[in-house]
């Protein structure tokens, strides 16, 4: 993994993914007690940065493989990523998914022209499934975080980081990133440590989640307990990945981590000062910002908000933590 | 009102009011029955396009008038982007607001920096309360949008519409604009004249306040029957101004009428589909571009979110409305 893959991707993006504006709200800095940066990677295609590594993989490939397709397994965020990249690509796509991922995203999966296999967790193996399938089918895999053109379409949005901020004369921040398996966290760190060295990524996780924060402490791959039973479900993965964790270890500054109604209560800040909507696991670095405010250093601080895909049931939760 | 005086207020607000994007999806495109390209003023500062018209006024007084302070009769959207562009001056502010104006927007007020003061609808005059004030202190009165450097300034918008339609290769298509006293659609229509010839400016109001669509019908300006008792709020005005009229007649195709509940639902398809957060009254665009397709010309269509101000209690109605 180097730059110089992250601004390949950039150029492969360009015109395809979105340049997702830099917010702010001077209710948020208050909030938050100091400046604070928006990347609201929520307005992003499909409602969540994943467009950006899925479009960067799979414009990458051979274009006779491409015509193959591509598979992916996931329950939300990459699902559709990749099955809009690859429709805008006029080629298949088949997502493997539990069958009891929210109906919403199944059928968005669907609508944005994936072939949708569907598995029971309990009984079926998914890795077997996908496999069967794509030796079958010839397809390409392509893997949610660790895979070197994924992190670095991810990273691209750490190069439109580093210009934005620029352009507002901030040089030094810490730049939270809500964190999952760490292809969006070591995608930004390799941008920014690139082009804005004075930023540094600080990944922002759920409480009892925080294998990544673990992980930096201990300097080894540390694995979450459970791998379910958390409202920030798009950021739960088992632990940091192979190609991730180094590249994390190497840049990023300590983890930070926030509890669920944190989440809720950062996603209800966004509702009503920035006008965007934020799902749980896209929140948790605001919330970090507004509830870790002693250990974030500086008077300017960059927060990813990752993704909108919520439900509106667990969205009028969050109106309910409003005043 | 011309053209140049639109560019003026776009170099005045260049760096201070936010370009905000153009965005689209593939399912909003599918509910609309052809390409839709969205422009989500709910993003801009204060959460509506009035900051544009509040900065390009403030900032074009002279910086003595100015010292003394500004004046502004709101109950909402306006209010908010005039406290702010003054604060942002560093000069002073009184907006006058109906005690029962919602609880937020006055909170709002207040803490971007403004004096506000109260009067009761019932028993006071708003008017000679603002004229006492006004010559008392000096200070220099905002109108909403009868008032050239406010057109001048919501035009701003019309200018980035131009520019980006052209962008993504769209040269003809209606523009649906959420149409009070016609400030924005009006200055929208100039810039649009100038800079995007093929791009013709549709208004669009709630029924039963269709003061704008009925005075377009008939060439003289027509008055509401009611001025309140509509979620719509933000676009309830007695009457189209007698600038913003004669441009809106000479420019703009046919008026737009949707229901409240059209407008609930369009809200509900910005939550899910755009992850914005749309107030009613900035969502009857939406509406009209979703239930009024056989009165729109055309493969693609451009529609304005022009405010996300909406209280957590009114937006847990959207989302009711989604199956």
């Amino acid at each position: 993994m180097n730059i110089e893959m992250i601004r390949a991707a950039a150029r492969r993006l360009q015109g395809f993914a979105r340049r997702t504006p830099l917010l702010s709200s001077p209710f948020i800095d208050e909030l938050a007690g100091r400046r604070v940066w928006i990347k609201p990677e929520c307005l992003q295609h499909t409602g969540s940065f994943k467009f950006r590594g899925a479009w960067s993989a799979v414009s990458a490939l051979d274009p006779e493989t491409r015509a193959k397709g591509v598979i992916a397994f996931s329950s939300g965020n990459h699902a559709q990523g990749v099955a809009l990249a690859a429709a805008r690509h006029g080629v298949p796509s088949v997502i493997v998914m539990p069958a009891d991922a929210p109906t919403l995203k199944i059928e968005n999966t669907r609508a944005l022209g994936a072939d949708v296999v569907l598995y029971d967790r309990a009984t079926e193996d998914r890795d077997a499934i996908g496999a069967a399938l794509a030796d079958a089918r010839g397809l390409t895999m392509i893997k949610p975080f660790d895979e070197p053109l994924v992190i670095a379409g991810q990273g691209t949005a750490g190069l439109e980081i580093a210009a934005q901020t620029s352009e507002v004369g901030v040089t030094e921040a810490d730049v939270l990133v809500c964190c999952g398996g760490g292809g969006l966290t070591s995608g930004i760190a390799l941008a920014l440590e690139a082009d804005a060295p004075g930023l540094r990524v600080r990944p922002v996780e759920p409480e009892d989640f925080d294998d990544v924060t673990r992980s930096l402490r201990s300097g080894r791959i540390e694995r979450n307990l459970a791998t379910s039973g958390n409202i920030c479900d798009a950021i739960i993965t088992p632990q940091p990945g192979a190609l991730t964790f180094p590249i994390m270890h190497r840049l990023c500054g300590p983890g930070l981590i926030v509890t669920e109604r944190e989440a809720l209560q950062a996603m209800a800040h966004a509702f009503l000062r920035l006008k965007l909507v934020a799902e749980p696991g896209g929140a948790v670095a605001l919330a970090a910002a507004i509830c870790r405010q002693d250990q974030i250093e500086g008077e300017d601080v960059v927060v990813m908000i990752s993704g909108g895909n919520v439900d509106p049931d667990l969205y009028s939760q969050c109106l309910d933590t409003l005043p």
